[in-house]
């Protein structure tokens, strides 16, 4: 999908955001939504989106939006650090399907980092497991602070 | 180096925003500096950083200085849309060196894609040509708006 466009109002995350489709909230607020990755590059691989203005990218989204949403990547990464400990943590944003983009809502991709492990592939592999992933959602959502 | 630990005012985006070291110039305005990665992973690749407040990473800034931040990455990721026409853009940000962190002064990776192109390795390979960069740079501030 080319970076031009019209915002898709049947993507997946536009779908977790109405509740049609689950999925291990992490923190919400009046901008933002942050939930687990379902294909995990990492343990704690954490999804921020927002909730209204919905935007394709990065390139296509209203400054007072998007700063809202990094101020909500940037509370949930402290949690996930604070929650699991990582040695590191790598914040990701794609745009363009040859980016590696494949959910069309502008999201950031929180992913923690261990010395010595190799980080997963993107949005493929094997799908985790729901109750991990709720288990991992309520241990970070404790820590928002 | 951890995620903790203070800052040090000599790292080398420090001195290229005191000038003591050349860089390729994009996009200056109260807030945020940009300039072209010496080490791109692709051709484009541009570092966007904060003047004032300075941070380690996206843990310990500031919330105000991250909103200015994010907006400079959004502005200058315009331009080097424009100037370029990649396929697509990564957005990359890495916090501690575990994560691939090499500089300790908060700063967003713009990485231009192309289709079929491989993306280079990080902080590594050959250093780009100063005259190469300089015209990409021109390119790019050209279509700042």
């Amino acid at each position: 999908m080319s970076l031009d466009g019209a915002y898709n109002p049947d993507n997946i995350f536009a779908k977790i955001l109405r509740g049609e489709i689950p999925s291990a909230r992490v923190y919400e607020d009046h901008a933002v939504l942050a939930f687990m990755d379902v294909f995990p590059q990492s343990r704690g691989h954490t999804l921020v989106v927002l909730k209204e203005h919905p935007a394709r990218n990065l390139l296509d989204v209203e400054p007072q939006p998007l700063q809202h949403l990094i101020l909500g990547v940037q509370r949930v990464a402290k949690a996930v650090r604070a929650a699991l400990r990582p040695d590191g943590l790598v914040i990701k944003q794609f745009n363009g399907a040859p980016a590696g983009q494949t959910v069309f809502h502008l999201h950031f991709h929180i992913i923690p980092v261990w010395e010595g492990a190799e980080e997963g592939p993107h949005a493929s592999g094997q799908m985790a497991d729901a109750a991990q992933l709720a288990e991992l959602a309520k241990a970070i959502a404790a820590q928002i602070s």
